[in-house]
């Protein structure tokens, strides 16, 4: 299969070789590689425009319901049909025998399994809630937020070692480290495991296996890479679990957009499609053969300019066969892990000074020589990171 | 100005005045009148369809970002526009010198603003939410799912005597009556007020005034009737609040859909144009004269039904000036709150058995022998549910 981007050219390199000077930075002004929003995607979305386009009446989707036979009876079944599809065409998720939620994103629905997970007795403590650091900065706040009865955030879960129920989330592939992960607490106490999927597409990673935990959630935000449309759903093995779900989403925003879940049905439906006819069509316009070239292309970039820096080193990421690519595979995480040489004790502060802002290590549960920078960001943001990152020099 | 709905005649009779009979109820099915599912309007908007048609293309509204220059910052400028606009035509609240926070339903803008106005020290005790009777059936659940520390559930805001902070909710027109409602706590301490103005729209109740309170709560879904887009706003003096409220919204579901926000801009953006260009065309393409006008209609044969079964008495409310309509007019709730006359204890119960689903007074607050019955849900549900009322006989 000949791989080639959507101009037939690589988005960072002319075919001569040459890179492009795309970067519209003048100096003063910051790359902003702090934040996770997946726009690096759009160059696809542009090229397939038209066939996804989404069209909505004004008498259309009216209803808060969504499909009264449904236990989730705010997802339409345009939507429903759409994600198991997807998981049959990616094989990244066992979806038989499992209740789908829908969610306004995922964000909502951790808080909703928090809720869901939690003993409802009053009489309880709250049962902890840990990940293994570094974890994603916002889990602690979503979870302390409303400083419930139910849950509270006890930190990293390598250090738990309490003889009480918990709540692990185990982030695979990891934000922000890009590792694989498995659960870690080691405790006399049966846990509950959220496995938070957001990143186990094959642009990120090799499809290694075909998942099949009691909860798991996903996010069409890191998939396709539309942020905005505010939709994630999660595969639950437990009916209580699920209804309590579905009553918290109730409650906190009576379901999910509508207009959403078709646009976001409609966009799954063409990559699916794409797949389906694969032979008849150009890759360039399979949507996981582009994302995961031009993640590979960004990290081959990005390694170049990590060496010559030779201020950072990189977390290195093992290679897997991949189910879905059919080939031998390393992972291109969204998020590069960077940790300082000796010298650097605050990588966020000294990447300030390079006009670069970043989120540190001490947001992720660890040491603030660590920082987390954005694989995903426009293109011309992504080369001026290089070409700035290149120039560091030890202080 | 000549107001006809949308064939020029009424969607309840013939021109000749006798009953067309839509209904296509069996005896033995339910009329289920137990939600606020505001699909009433669904035929204005069949009508004008086509000029409240969105487009969006596949790489449109990809960011989690709506507007960095804006404190909502997951707020598009059309949405803010369109609001403001909305306001502006409608005269119903003072925006000028306030922040406006977009959320998904007013639902989710209750809960950041429970947050929002708590004390945060955790020295505090949880902060009391009340409501007078009877209140929205919801309040309480949503107060308390999580059982927070910041806030609970203390119940009717008529009863409270506590000298203690608290948060009274005032919804006006009120949820389940239809009552114009003000605050009514009597308490040596300072309370915090958040107006619930979903109803507040000419449809259900004369503008009396342009609110201009410190914390005022819209939905989308009771103003045209598009519930399924989960889009609401709330307007805030204190820009301390607003910070607060934006940081719950960006934890609980990182911003609301785009997808909602750009149909929404599109649909308020027609109702102002007709207004603006008023006398060009007919009035049953005006929305808030084509609206009232059904509202009018159902609650002049509901009355007539409810007169006949000799069972139920209703809310009286009073004829006030209305500013934009620019004549007096009565109140046409989205519910109708029916007392049981002696002799029926439980009126969702009596009501059950007439195969006619409502949500019971316990659920509000008060006494079983009130009941709350929806006034905007399909058309011949609304008629078969006159029919049966009209039937109904005292035990």
């Amino acid at each position: 299969m000949v791989v080639s981007t959507i101009n037939g050219t690589s988005p960072l390199s002319h075919s001569n070789g040459t890179t492009i000077p795309l970067s519209t930075f003048s100096r003063n002004s910051f790359v902003n590689v702090e934040k996770g929003d997946p726009v690096a995607f759009r160059p696809y979305w542009e090229k397939v425009r038209d066939e996804c386009t989404v069209e909505i009446k004004g008498d259309e989707w009216m209803s808060y319901l969504g499909d009264t036979n449904n236990l989730c009876w705010y997802m339409v079944p345009q939507m429903r049909d759409a994600i198991l599809r997807l998981h049959n065409v990616v094989g990244n998720a066992v979806t038989k025998d499992k209740f789908l939620v829908l969610g306004t994103g995922s964000s909502q629905l951790f808080q909703a399994l928090l809720y869901a997970l939690s003993p409802s007795e009053s009489s309880h403590r709250p049962i902890n809630v840990v990940a293994a650091a570094p974890y994603y900065s916002e889990y602690k706040d979503a979870t302390d937020i409303l400083q419930s009865r139910l849950f509270q955030w006890t930190g990293d879960a390598a250090l738990y070692d309490k003889d009480e129920p918990y709540i692990e989330v185990v982030t695979s592939p990891n934000n922000p480290d890009g590792t694989l992960r498995v659960p870690v607490v080691n405790s006399g106490v049966e846990g509950k495991i959220i496995y938070d999927l957001a990143y186990y597409w094959p642009q990120y990673t090799p499809i290694t296996d075909q998942l099949d935990h009691d909860v798991m959630v996903f996010t069409f935000s890191k998939c396709t890479g539309h942020a905005g449309s505010r939709i994630g759903w999660a595969f639950v093995k437990d009916i209580e679990v699920a209804k309590k779900m579905i009553r918290f989403v109730q409650l906190n925003s009576i379901g999910v957009s509508r207009e959403s879940q078709i646009r976001a049905a409609k966009m799954i439906g063409v990559i699916c499609d794409g797949y389906k006819i694969l032979k008849s069509i150009e890759s360039d316009h399979l949507f996981f053969d582009y994302s995961k070239r031009l993640m590979k292309e960004r990290w081959e970039k990005f390694k170049g300019a990590i060496e010559k820096s030779k201020v950072f080193t990189l977390t290195k990421y093992p290679t897997s066969y991949c189910h879905f690519n059919k080939d031998l595979s390393e992972q291109y995480p969204a998020f590069a892990w960077l940790k300082c040489l000796e010298g650097i004790k605050d990588g966020e502060s000294y990447l300030e000074k390079l006009k670069i802002r970043t989120r540190g290590g001490g947001r992720f549960g660890v040491d603030a020589k660590y920082v987390r920078v954005s694989m995903i960001g426009t293109e011309d943001e992504f080369i001026e990171l290089c070409t700035r990152l290149s120039n560091a020099k030890r202080e």
